[in-house]
């Protein structure tokens, strides 16, 4: 067992299985002995950004926020679990690069088609009809990472299959 | 030596030594075994609320996401210190109500003509010339808390003096 913390840092379109994943692993790793604190993208903007909105200006700052917080409990021995869209390469390189802890990027990847007929809470066909703008993959930019620490296929895996995946990747790591 | 977090609450008008108490205690908590973030009323505006300003919505929006910062490092066994002025006393109030873990509030009493006099960073001058608007203590108010766990009078005592009072309530209190 590892006490060093770390950043797991979901991205891929919504409905594509960050927070589902996320809260599947939590129970895991803190099991493993670790002290795990999940980010998630509507609480931190709840908290954390209250009146942002959704150009790429307002979520850059908002992904930089939840990226500064990441770090600050990461690097006193916590795992900092994020899982917003998080849509923008550079952005989340940016938050990579500013990381003082081992920073594991996971890519939720999911064919927009498949998220789309699923759409758990509806945004999407909400988005078709214009009813939600900027929304991430029908009408605003979704950029997959080029280097992912670990791609999951969400649209074909199951949650364990996934979850397997990102454990394995940790524990190669000594991360847990 | 306990590992359990809480929340350092400094609060007091500019240049009454909030900052200069928290750096100081900080080699101390540490070398206590306590993890310590100091979350600084600049720092905190840069990398959180960029954009707000100092009306009393913007300053209570500002101490809200302090506040929330500082309860998830506490509740992770992290020694939060924040040095914000924090000048309203519902705001503060609310931080406390929503703390998870113990919180310690220390007011840094010093009369307003001293702290002026001192002036270290020439905002006093700045405020009263009318450069700096909505300073707190010229021209915004500051509302004394009325139930500190500890009130330091850094107008006449040393930093030594009121750091040992801080550090008295913490033991008495097992929190360090």
């Amino acid at each position: 067992m590892s006490d060093k913390g770390f950043i797991l840092w979901f991205t891929g379109l919504s409905g594509s299985g960050k927070s589902t994943l996320a809260t599947y692993l939590i129970p895991i790793l803190k099991e493993a002995g670790k002290k795990v604190e999940l980010l998630d993208g509507d609480e931190v903007r709840e908290n954390l950004s209250k009146g942002l909105g959704f150009s790429k200006e307002d979520r850059d700052t908002n992904i930089g926020r939840i990226g500064y917080v990441a770090n600050l409990l990461a690097r006193n021995g916590v795992v900092s679990i994020t899982a917003a869209i998080s849509p923008y390469r550079d952005v989340r390189d940016g938050v990579r690069a500013k990381a003082q802890v081992p920073f594991v990027e996971v890519y939720t990847e999911s064919p927009l088609s498949v998220v789309e007929e699923r759409d758990t809470k509806g945004l999407y066909k909400k988005a078709r009809a214009g009813i939600i703008k900027q929304f991430t993959g029908i009408s605003d930019p979704y950029e997959e990472p080029l280097k992912a620490e670990v791609v999951v296929h969400t649209g074909s895996e199951s949650i364990e299959e996934s979850a397997k995946k990102i454990l394995a990747y940790l524990k190669s790591k000594g991360l847990v």
